[in-house]
């Protein structure tokens, strides 16, 4: 393998596709790069695929040690293994040829707080560590990904001119990359990227169900739909590759492809962690729970396929076929996907703010907005509008109450309930869609009857309540007066 | 203070209100008992106490060597102290006088993983340790609790006598106690239930909302119509309570007393945990998040006053007031109340299960509906469907599947569909009740669009996917494909 000329401007360890791809975007951009692998048939892969993308700059090693030593100072590496242990191992690996002011970036979807603890210890070693978000599969690797880098400034500083290259570039808006903020941000705003991502892949699939179930529209249909719609408000990457679907036929037999894949959607965790967070951090987002909550229901397809034999003939008196105007339909949905979706990011953009005062890390909700405009999975014109909204007001309590989001969703919401009632009284479901309507429905709410639960509190657990029109804490013994009022 | 003539058969260290009813319950019961508080005034309270509710043989102590040496061996000490730090410190305390043999019992609502901790470290020292969910609130524990006894079962045996008087007695199923299971079970189960609790009181609340702001119901009919449903299916003390709130007057100024209590309800972290732990089970637990949620959006009050401004006008013109026939939507409501609770329960009870699982703790999930008939803050005629079901099968997938809960979904799911969409057109909303309906349709749905999710995930992802007709795992190159198709 041939041997680079000087030290090379970064290492990159952990040579999957993503690994790979990350390299190659970095040595396409005009860095040297060291890439070093545990398997090492990897390595030679990535060398090989240098060589035929283009003669680029980057050297595979075999071993870890010369891998190091062929980094110029103080020397950055980022790796791309398996979250959790694997990490572990690597930063082991390497860290014993690694030297004072030498950087390690783990570009993982990575638990925070993991990376917060090996920030840590790699302090006490004198060594800089960051955690870094990297959104957009395997093409926005190789091509621009969103990156979301968090936690050692001075490292940060030390690889910007490298990120700002190989992130994804987007006109009038620049490089999606920023610095984060400290600690294990960058992992924590990666994360609650991913809970949003649910919530969009959600929607779409109830949009799709309307469509299909209730409106009849067939596939070929359902592309035009999505590429229509590609064209306007909900202009995205995934209702992009939502409209390519529709438009692959199936090699293995006739009909379309789509059809032919089961209906279990898989998982990796982050969606679970956004969950549990929302919950730790008292936040309701409900959008994003119940796109958890089917992929869990997706999941339970033999139980699914008993209950439906359970209830097919009993539901059907009342869950008569609905007349629908197909246009009025499509153009109902649109608008009822478009105000969930506010919905869902207002849920995302205030679990990362309550995380960001939890912590201290004084994440700016705009930016974040910024730097997924291109390169990652959620990338769609919509992200300019909520960096408008936090530019407008960088306090704004909730993205709904931001008055142009205010305004589209009051311009949407009759379609939106509409479509929710349609779907529900046609026995499909739609808990993306009913329970963002429900979050905007309680959110707008001056007056909600939790004032019942808590006088229920009251009566059974003596946890007192406040009162709408003087100030303190009270306690009634609900029992006894009603225990006389009965007498 | 009076020392006892011979030892007492247990202990209870933690003389806050539940605790002082627990002791007094017991002594009552008939078994001699030592009490102990670090703030040596409970316990001089707990003694007074015993003599006027009728001079009961209950013996207080101002120090924790004297209250271990007066209780007969192998002692049984029952705490209750907050959760957390200060149960560590009551057993640091305590196991310092403790002997082989003896055993201590957490009764508070604790961290079920704080037990295990707990009955390890114990069972070193030669201690038995139990992690106990009492549920009734201070009425339960005075009168007859419904109590959830996991960890050691020899240390249950030794006071399965105590136990089985103390708890709360229910004409034809017995005491509501029964040994839970290993570890950590008996916490575990306290907690669903109290989740359980959150969604029931959330439903309460969302079929008070309709009735007062749809159908312009007045507190005197609210309280009538809550009385007369507690005397049918929706019998149990939560509907109890209701109809109680809305009888009482308000004692500051005129009116009701419900109609001031501020609409922000407070919680202690069960909610949460509950919530927490159905994400890490893959398990689906909508109706239970989302009472956790209006709690979140209940505590936003300032937050949702100004969003109230900012929508005030611009929904008017689609949130016409709803013209209802009174009668017909009391029904309504009831029906749609009962479906919502059968799937809030079938959530919890799936959540013990795959915990149980998990765990190997071999719950039986009709015995704890059985327990939970008397005593705790669920208990309602209800369980008895409950316990049905599973005697029935023991297998059951989901309750809503069972034959007879299956029927009364059929039966009520018209009104059901109706409430919900009346309340969407309303602009009230009903999370509860309209996500435990998703979930039922999700749940009894054969085919799912998580296929469309499905294929997205490996077109951005490479994740693979199953197909409907031929086993194993594909990818697509949908991206190639599509890219070809649109040349």
């Amino acid at each position: 393998m041939a041997a680079p000329a000087k030290p090379t401007r970064i290492g990159l360890a952990g040579l999957a596709v993503m690994g790979q791809n990350l390299a190659l975007n970095i040595a396409e951009k005009g860095f040297p790069i060291s890439v070093y692998n545990r398997t090492t048939s990897k390595v030679d892969e990535t060398v090989e695929r240098a060589k035929v993308e283009g003669d680029l700059p980057l050297y595979g090693f075999h071993d870890p040690e010369s891998f190091v030593q062929s980094i110029q100072k103080p020397r950055v590496i980022i790796m791309l293994v398996k979250a959790g242990a694997p990490v572990d191992q690597t930063i082991k690996t390497l860290s014993a040829y690694l030297e004072k002011g030498d950087c390690i970036i783990d570009g993982g979807n990575e638990w925070y707080e993991n990376t917060e603890r090996r920030e840590k210890a790699m302090a006490e070693l004198g060594l800089l560590y960051l955690g870094m978000g990297v959104s957009g599969g395997e093409e926005g690797a190789r091509n621009g990904p969103s990156l979301m880098p968090g936690g050692s400034f001075e490292a940060f500083k030390n690889i910007e001119d490298i990120l700002v290259k190989v992130a994804a570039q987007v006109p009038d808006s620049g490089p999606c990359v920023t610095y984060i903020g400290k600690g294990g941000s960058g992992n924590f705003v990666k994360m609650i990227h991913n809970g949003i991502e649910y919530g969009d892949m959600q929607l779409i699939a109830e949009a799709y169900d309307v469509l299909r179930s209730v409106g009849k529209l067939s596939n070929e249909e359902l592309h035009q739909v999505f590429s229509e719609w590609n064209k306007g408000e909900l202009l995205s990457f995934l209702i992009e590759i939502t409209a390519d679907i529709f438009s692959i036929k199936d090699d293995k037999a006739d009909g379309y492809l789509v059809d032919k894949v089961l209906d279990k959607t898989g998982m990796k965790g982050t969606g679970k962690w956004t969950v549990q967070q929302a919950a730790d951090l008292s936040v309701a987002a409900p959008t994003i729970a119940s796109s958890l909550d089917a992929r869990f229901l997706s999941g339970l397809k033999e139980e699914r396929v008993e209950a439906a034999k359970v209830f097919g003939s009993g539901l059907s008196d009342v869950l008569v076929p609905q007349e629908v105007d197909k246009a009025k339909l499509i153009d109902d949905v649109r608008q009822a996907l478009y105000a969930s979706k506010i919905c869902s990011y207002a849920q995302g953009m205030n679990l990362i703010r309550a995380k960001s005062n939890e912590k201290g890390w004084d994440l700016k909700l705009g930016e974040l907005a910024r730097i997924w405009k291109g390169g990652c999975i959620i990338r769609a014109v919509f992200l300019d509008r909520i960096k408008r909204a936090y530019d407008r007001n960088p306090d704004l309590a909730n993205l709904l109450v931001d008055p142009e989001f205010a305004k589209e969703i009051v311009e949407r919401q009759s379609a939106w309930r509409r479509v929710v009632c349609l779907a529900i009284n046609s026995g499909i479901s739609t808990p993306g869609m009913s329970s963002s309507l429900a979050y905007f429905d309680s959110y707008r709410r001056e007056r909600l009857p939790a004032n019942l639960v808590q006088a229920q509190r009251d009566y059974f657990g003596a946890h007192t309540y406040e009162r709408t029109d003087v100030e303190g804490s009270f306690h009634t013994e609900w029992f006894k007066i009603a225990k006389q009022l009965k007498n």
